[in-house]
């Protein structure tokens, strides 16, 4: 029924993480009242989206590598490139927190709390598809060994398929001997004790301060 | 924080209709996991859009132009270019539906129900913005003068700002003389009477049937 | 853990439609803040509340029998009670509008659009349980029987197991050779075209006006 | 337009926590339905549901007077009634657990964790009202001198007016020289560290385990 660059558009919106095809449709009429500059930029970032960008060979985080500063790059010479935090001499090379994926690093970092390195796992376990292949758990064990870690961090979301996956990294990287964390429990702010599950409300008791 | 690409995509998708920015930061990781083949895809869908849709010069509907058959862009040669609903020579002229925008369009003709011609409005009565200038009011006018339309239909959503709207439209198309109707109100499927608002109710009274 | 009364009345609270245990304690919290006299007021009406309302023998309506006129019961005196709808002699006896419940009764007469009779059918077919026993199909054809009705108007929810009950309703009530209609479909107050299904915006053309 | 036991019986649901009209009207059309037997039940324990409970004169904890064992009694003889945590040996005397609202007791005596005694507040401060008159201060601080407790722990919501409560809490409380702590934050079971605030997932980085 759409013109056939439309339907197609609305096709590619659609399989794009929450959007139906109402929400494809919405999209693609806003794009036609944009000017056709608007829509070349759009068009071009697109298109040197993955050029433009490299994953970190040790943390598997994307970065510009434009933005690399130079001694880091001719010290690590002949060496894949990593990325920013990776390559950042003040970040304690003594810690290592283990995230499901990128945004999550990004939600980390906002809290300027934590200063280690990061390493991403690249997905959970999904208990439909029964599915690891998309876990990094091999190249997570290439990481640990021989890097002298202290501590080992697992900041996955405590969700029924991340604490699974939790266990499961728990069990893998026991013969490290490596002291293993992870994140505290607790009412979140806004939160409410009438509505908090029990653990929830336990752990919060274990941490008050 | 994130590299310069991924942070200026995800500025432009915050800026689509519905979009956040941390929904826009997921179409960005969605985009960066996709083969470099589909992001290009996408990329010159994008570039091409408004070069490969027209709008109509009647009703402001957009049309694929390589779609249009021979002959009717023969006959009206010389003539802005028509969409496939304009020349369609077995609808019927002598109805016209005022519609919001091309969504809707597309939710009427899935009914299978009107067979008359159309007219895209732009826009509705903002009563933030007071603010007509997006609706094409002086157009439909001249649409209206001298094509022998015997009924005029507004289908306009029936909120607050569409009702506004809708009184605003008889109000100005009444020296037509024509016959102007809105669309019945009722219970949609699924709906309750508990929970109809008088009005509604009402209406589902008058056209039982 | 709460003591026995309030475990008690939660557990009866809990049994309210649209009420769980968590509600449930918050009504009991609130009511014990309350004066022992507002308890007694509210203790006072439920016990009463069965004793002092009547179910009309005919529609099935409730009804206070103290504030019915006079005359109309001796009129139909050594018959058994019916409510002030059944026996106003302005409603129009040609009409009967069949409905599921007291509250649909109650939004229609808000309406001040339909002046006739009513029936309460007691419920719809359930398509879980696949149980016709609550709902009164067979006083209802007694009531229709040498009634001298015009029209028979079904005011069910348009919803799955509404229009199952009106296609059943419509074949055990063809025999009797009246018209029987049923509520228009349209877009409520406050619809949008665009996420409207096709039945419900093809009956909003259909009832233009 | 409903009889007036029906309508004064909605009147009085309508003002229970969470109910609006309609609501309260699907309650009392559940209520007829049921027994007689029923409705005399649930009409008796609201009668009762004053006199049948008993506030702790020292926690303000509701509680069956009529299940406190007997030696306790005795032992207090005289003195007015406390409830069965504040009477129960077993407890740690040494803990005081302040709380808003009877509720968050029961909350968090689901968990086991905690073995102190409690204060029910009955009340936080609230934004609007600045009204502190429902908030038991006078009372605490009464409880608190010459009762030898080691750790007072604040375990109020950590909503914004919660916030605000503790800080008061712990101005207030601080010439006493008691240890103050308040209930830890973290992300709760189920909960995503991309949608959790700074705070909380600093917090949950804090108390790591």
């Amino acid at each position: 029924m759409y013109p056939k660059t439309i339907q197609k558009l609305i096709d590619l919106f659609s399989k794009f993480p929450t959007v139906g095809p109402r929400t494809a449709a919405r999209f693609v009429f806003y794009l036609i009242k944009l000017p056709q500059t608007e829509l070349e930029e759009l068009s071009s970032y697109l298109k040197e989206l993955k050029k433009s960008i490299k994953m970190c060979s040790w943390c598997f985080n994307s970065f510009d590598p434009s933005l690399r500063s130079g001694q880091a790059s001719s010290e690590q010479a002949g060496s894949e490139e990593v990325c920013p935090i990776c390559e950042d001499k003040t970040r304690d090379k003594s810690l290592l927190c283990i995230i499901e994926k990128e945004t999550d690093l990004t939600a980390i970092e906002k809290t300027k709390k934590y200063k280690g390195l990061y390493f991403i796992l690249g997905g959970i376990i999904n208990l439909k598809k029964k599915d690891k292949k998309d876990i990094r758990i091999g190249q997570l064990k290439e990481r640990i060994k021989n890097n002298g870690f202290k501590e080992i961090i697992i900041a996955i979301n405590p969700t029924t398929e991340g604490e699974i996956t939790r266990l499961l990294l728990e069990r893998e990287l026991r013969p490290f001997n490596i002291k293993i964390t992870h994140l505290g429990r607790g009412l979140p702010m806004g939160g409410e004790l009438e509505y908090a599950d029990p653990d929830t409300l336990s752990s919060s008791f274990d941490s008050r301060k």
